[in-house]
């Protein structure tokens, strides 16, 4: 047949995992943990499914999951909210973001999206029969260019796609980026589409904002968020929307049609897994710090210029005093010939940037990670 | 905000269940098992989590997984089919069964949709800009009406969505119904989306036929299958969809922006599974048979009137000899007086057909059935 979606490839990660796996490379593209979730986790889950949560749960999510989930904005954002009209369990947070941006995007509305942005966005935009108007997040700082924001809003303007911290980059939004977000929110009446499945991983003391905690913000976002993140699992593909009682229930008008209800046996896991630890999310940023200094420590006296990573856990490293190539080529070179895998940021862009930027996950054993500096020194 | 979709409401799934629980109500509404599912299933899946397999899986399935839904096809269909260009497992058939309409339906485009038809088809076909061609099944029989098919069918159509055996009705196709099709579909060039998530539950030795064993609909034909169903883990959430080459990289370019990728526990477990208990689904057919008629039987002496479903775990009773009021009142009615929800199918059509049906799902232990027939017996 011919396509639908002519200008739709695989995505990056697909294939990058794919070709790392095919190389045997150490696989720093894709983003997901190489060690193992808290063991109590894993037994939550493995006892959830031989006690017998097997059937369906409510389309929104199983109650005693979405009363923890409300505990948790509570303790970690200072914010209220209602688990029942509030808070929606999804098969992960891109099923959610396709969702919200499904529910509330029609023919001919323009969606705000900064580049480099994550790769569904787009898709997930046009397949809703919007506009995409991206902008460039600025060179190398990698901050929002609020001007070029401002003078690109109009009244066709229905939403902002915002992710912090922000995937592939590092960079989170500061509290004047947040302010000023919620100004030109509220001027031109827009709904936020708030991406922050990297919440908990934030360092140096910089807190994570989320949307939630901004009045102006609260009652026109959908915030997603992620417990493949949150909890190394990302194969358990199971997050949550948060957003007002009158855009839940749009999101949901289309989440029980595109995928009805998430996995029960994970949503039960994760229930009993923060009614015992409640505090765990808190611990991940020294935890992902600790491996971000080891990786950029061990890549101190290498050709790579690099600033480190303030959040998600990816570090960028810039290439620019080691080769002019583009770094799709340089990304595929490396994987097939150094054995080790990134991801290039180009991909997130609508036409190559003219930057010269690797994305490498240190979501991975000290071992893999100093084994991959050492290569990376060796360029 | 006003809403995108005006027309839409909570599944009638979500609302029965919810009414049930509410009442106290035996629900046989929603359909899923009462009753476990195989404890070897179950021990595979706590063994997939405790061994490590929790991250990402590759986007259209586990390589294991996908050989042995291949075997499966073989086994019991006689059909081949390359794992790796035409198998993509999905979060559910219904996000399976989303993305083969998002991923072929353009602005305009024609679907056919036989009614009573399940309730995500329609908001798909709209989501994705198409019109959805509503054609009522025949009154009491619930066969296709072909003539009304080919009397419809005009080179606007682009896909037709057919779903054997059958929910609500449990009706199920025979081979001219498929002959029917597949003269049908050549002939107006369609695509077909084919729900068979029934498909290892016919009886009376009635074979399931899928579109995969026609030549002509082989290549046209996205194929849909759930594993809740045949494995009695409603809440897993795990399917899969087989198409040819073509059409499956249509489907996974909108996956891989929806929902990404499947859950990877479940899909170990599912593959660890069926390599070592391939006849397993062929037991299903005798086991809900059984139920079948332990639920027709315990109604012989009842006010219903009824002809045992031939595919599917539902059962629909006519109570035209009871009542006249509609069947979304009695469903509320009977749940909340008499403590039984069941399914109106009216809110399968797009404007109530005057039918007097109400659907009961059997897929619940022998005491649930036989207690729910002893208080329909008293009406
Ligand atoms: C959806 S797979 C990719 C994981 C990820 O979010 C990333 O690597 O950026
Ligand atoms: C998607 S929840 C409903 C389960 C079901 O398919 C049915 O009851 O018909």
């Amino acid at each position: 047949m011919d396509s639908k979606l002519p200008g739709i490839g695989t995505t990056i990660f697909t294939r990058m995992s794919a070709l790392a796996a095919e190389c045997g490379a150490i696989n720093l593209s894709q983003g997901y943990p190489d060690f193992e979730a808290p063991e109590e986790l894993r037994e939550a889950l493995a006892r959830a499914v031989m006690d017998g949560h097997n059937q369906y749960a409510p389309m929104s999510g199983l109650p005693a999951l979405r009363e923890q989930l409300a505990l948790q904005l509570q303790l970690h954002r200072g914010v209220a909210c209602d688990p029942e009209t509030e808070i929606t369990v999804v098969p992960g947070a891109t099923e959610g973001i396709f969702c919200s941006i499904m529910a509330s995007v029609r023919a001919g509305d323009e969606v705000l999206v900064m580049d480099p942005s994550y790769d569904s966005y787009i898709p997930a935009i046009e397949m809703a029969g919007g506009k995409a108007v991206r902008i460039a997040l600025r060179a190398h700082s990698f901050a929002v260019d609020w001007d070029a924001v401002a003078a690109t809003l109009n009244p066709r303007s229905r939403m902002i796609i915002i992710n912090s911290p922000h995937n592939p980059t590092g960079a989170v939004l500061s509290e004047d980026d947040m302010h000023t977000l919620e100004r030109l929110a509220i001027e031109y009446d827009l709904l936020v589409c708030s991406d922050e499945v990297y919440e908990h991983l934030t360092y140096d003391d910089l807190p994570h904002r989320s949307v939630l905690q901004y009045p102006g913000l609260r009652e026109r976002s959908f915030a997603h968020f992620s417990f493949g993140k949150t909890f190394s699992v990302t194969g358990w593909k199971t997050g949550y929307c948060v957003a007002a009682p009158a855009l839940s229930a749009e999101l949901r008008k289309v989440h029980q049609f595109v995928a009805f209800v998430a996995v029960t046996p994970v949503q039960q896991a994760v229930a009993d897994f923060l009614a015992d630890y409640p505090e765990y999310p808190a611990r991940l940023a020294g935890f992902y710090q600790r491996k971000r200094d080891l990786f950029c420590d061990a890549l101190a006296g290498s050709n790579f210029r690099l600033r480190p990573s303030a959040g998600t856990y990816f570090q960028l490293l810039d290439y620019s005093d080691i080769s002019t190539a583009t770094d799709q080529q340089l990304a595929e070179q490396w994987t097939r010939e150094l054995g080790v895998a990134s991801i290039p940021i180009s991909v997130f862009y609508p036409s190559p940037p003219g930057l010269h930027y690797l994305r490498f996950c240190f979501a991975k054993n000290d071992a893999t990670l100093e084994q991959a500096a050492e290569i990376l020194c060796g360029i």
